[in-house]
């Protein structure tokens, strides 16, 4: 059965672009499966920023952790189990001040896990996380996908396939000062056809 | 009467290579300053991720703000201040996963602030905070600056130059995984052929 992990980090609200890109991915997946579980997390109600006390919870073995330390390891494990568990990731990408959102930045801090997503080996850095799909919701009020302004949506990919998620297609609703109903539409065409 | 801004951003405690590389820049910089004043900022010790309360306070009229969003504008304000202050910025760039520290993107959102560092007009963004330089310590691992890997340096410099700031150097200790010795020689080399 088919997990899908829905990931949001807008800090605009419901209302956010965004959310509603990832809902019509999340509804265009679901023609297709179904059954499919779907997990959300919403990192604009949360996510820690990783710090040297999250370093150190999490680069201690489990048996040697404060209590603090094991908060703190609690929460980087059940977020790094979500996307191992998952098969297919919506990801929402809304560029704030040419980059990622922080949220979206500690999220995947939190993922780049030695040991846990990637190994290094004696040819370099191998993504433990194969086998899955990851699906970008994209949307900008002026930064054009992929354009020399766009410091996020290359990072986002650089990064998924540093961990071995590397079947990554991204949709966008972008430039959304120039005409925010001709982005949606764009980006509504990208999603119906888009392989469920 | 110079002002200095030294902005640190290492979650890896006081022998970050980054912050090394920040002391030996203001080093350098106060030898052509001497009376210059020093204000620093250690991201690390905490900065807010901008979210919708972050948005709510920042754009509420003071007189209307309830009593947690006068403080989270007052922090808001003074790291704004802080950068308004300062003829040259110093800025601690370590690479994590591909990008910038979420603390350092987080100090970025907060100084982005459209009235404050920017202004749109007919022709387009204009930047406010012109007249200061900015001197950027690139650190990392395995990324080399300015290369297909680097998501990080053409970021800041991006945002940067975005809010006025455009005469931006970078002195990197980048690299170092495969030579630790020789990339923070590189760099010193660097900071003692900065123009102070």
């Amino acid at each position: 059965m088919t997990t899908i992990l829905r990931i949001d980090s807008s800090i605009k609200g419901e209302a956010a672009v965004s959310r509603r890109l990832t809902q019509r991915i999340l509804d265009r997946l679901l023609e297709a499966h179904p059954d499919a579980t779907v997990v959300s997390r919403d990192l604009a109600q949360g996510i820690r920023q990783i710090d040297g006390s999250w370093l150190g919870s999490v680069f201690t073995a489990p048996e040697q952790r404060t209590a603090d330390q094991q908060e703190i390891a609690r929460t980087a494990d059940a977020v790094m189990a979500e996307v191992k568990e998952a098969d297919i990731l919506v990801i929402a990408l809304p560029v704030y001040n040419f980059g990622a959102p922080a949220q979206l930045k500690s999220w995947v801090d939190h993922i780049a896990r030695r040991g846990e997503s990637f190994v290094y080996t004696e040819t370099g850095p191998v993504g433990l996380l194969t086998g899955k799909r990851a699906i970008v919701a994209f949307t900008s009020d002026g930064t054009p996908l992929g354009s020399e302004l766009d410091h996020a949506s290359g990072w986002l990919r650089q990064v998924l396939g540093f961990v071995g998620i590397t079947d990554v297609d991204f949709v966008a609703a972008d430039r959304m000062v120039f005409g925010a109903d001709e982005a949606m539409a764009r980006a509504e065409a990208a999603v119906a056809a888009l392989a469920a």
